[in-house]
């Protein structure tokens, strides 16, 4: 048996899955400190979506993370203490990728109106877009990117990723560039996704030239809300030839209340729903499954960040 | 130079393709009188979406139909007097396509729900469905059909196709069988989408004890509103399993403002636009300048149905 901290916030399913293992002993603290004085206490493992500098305990072994990000981590010095962190990178790609499609065809359908229309009875056709035939930039070409360009490509798209390392790219876009061609890439363009995580090369890195580069285009945002300068994406919409926007995710969240973003015709909001899905916490409890081996030096690691 | 009539009813675009061919005279009749007229008077070609019995003079040669479907013709009168009628059939299928998963993502996303959220500025996160690891059923496996297949195969989904002729099949489907199985194929599917034509074979071929097998998944109808049973629908949507409807098509058309569908919580509506394109009109005068050579006897017809 080992015991294994469950921080209070967690995706739904998560406690099932991890109370009904046989050899895990789940204790379930119900605030931060409860956490942290159970791990300070004797459990070698946290699994968590969040982070606190008095979770750093000298017991602490593994922290098994629920999110696909590492940002909340401070990683140089878990690595200085030899804790393992692991993540969920990937397990909600294939989600993503299909929330990031439902925000597209939701807008080049014109399902906002439709819903709008639809609370009336009010019978008005709509004459969409099609994505057939059009280009797709996708900006972070990693494990969702990689979903993102796959189904694309079944919709007839055309598709170039932006990554740091291209080296060696075989994948699902037709080509992957470097983020210095950023600005070619979105004239190029009619449709820009951004699946790109947060970090300090990624801030803004969809901003105003970006935007007027994309033109009379679509924005779909399902990486992080600090990818988009959020201020150049009011003004795209409002003054600029941007065709709508998809988002998922915002820079400060919950989005606030008066964001001009609200409401707008050519914007549909998902309030970081992204890579919900019923089918999560199954596939992050057989990679738990599999890491409590590694912790046990039987195999190696899944999803290793340090 | 050829006379052509078009009929005042037709998609966006089409007056200005046809209007830019140098060897076609277009005569633009303001009502059905005035296109019958026109007919009787001089000219051998129809372009029109809808028919009505005083179209049928001496001299028409070619009906350039604008839809579809041909449920509107009197096609064995038509054959007997040797006039051809030419459709719109797989122009629209990509569109159309693109649609049923605009229909099926917004449900399994939840978005109808997130569009009135956000008019409102409410910040609510959403637990969607996955469509990796599902099952398709799509009830008529035609052109639309091959491309909603096609798409669902890049989602993760397995796919079976149901149509009239099985012999020799080779699509995107996994397999497909006749309509005599639609019930087990409802059993086994999450998702049944409906891209069958109107004819008395296909009439309410999805009533009460298909949605009833169908159970807890989703129903989506690009093909025609005849097709499905409504108050069947209803009755599945409010007193049976069915987590959601997408619906371009109905029974009847505008659908009555009294209908319990409207405003329905599980339900998304759009009006009959699911092949609505701006790309329509280019697609299709590109099979009307073929058909022109077919005409002068140069080459075969394109869509051809009598």
């Amino acid at each position: 048996m080992i015991d294994v901290v469950l921080h209070p916030e967690f995706p739904p399913g998560v406690d099932d899955v991890l109370g009904a293992m046989g050899d895990v002993n789940l204790i379930r603290p119900s605030n931060d400190d409860d956490v942290a004085e159970a791990l300070a206490d004797r459990a070698p493992v946290l699994v968590t979506l969040t982070w606190k500098p008095e979770f750093l305990q000298p017991r602490l072994r593994w922290i098994a993370g629920l999110g696909a990000g590492v940002d909340q981590y401070p990683q140089d010095q878990l690595c200085g203490h030899g804790i393992v962190l692991t993540t969920a990178q990937g397990l909600q790609a294939t989600c993503v990728a299909e929330h990031a499609f439902g925000l597209l065809l939701g807008l080049t359908r014109g399902l906002a109106q439709a819903v709008t229309n639809s609370s009336s009875g009010i019978w008005q056709s709509y004459e969409g877009f099609e994505l057939e035939g059009g280009r797709m930039a996708i900006l972070g070409q990693g494990r969702i990117g990689e979903e993102i360009a796959k189904r694309a490509r079944a919709f007839g798209m055309d598709v170039i990723g932006i990554k740091r390392d291209t080296t060696d790219y075989s994948g699902h876009a037709s080509q992957v560039v470097g983020p210095e061609h950023i600005i070619d890439v979105c004239e190029w363009a009619n449709v820009l996704v951004v699946s790109a995580p947060a970090n300090n090369d990624t801030r803004h890195a969809v901003s105003r030239s970006q935007l007027s580069a994309l033109g009379a285009g679509w924005l779909v945002n399902v990486g992080r809300g600090s990818v988009v300068d959020e201020e150049a994406l009011v003004e795209a919409l409002t003054k600029g030839a941007l065709l709508g926007a998809g988002l998922d995710v915002f820079g400060a969240e919950p989005l606030s209340p008066g964001s001009p973003l609200w409401g707008s015709p050519n914007v549909l909001i998902t309030c970081h729903s992204a890579s919900r899905s019923p089918r999560f916490s199954r596939r992050w409890a057989n990679q738990f499954i599999h890491n409590l081996s590694a912790l046990g030096g039987e195999t190696s690691w899944l999803n290793r960040s340090c």
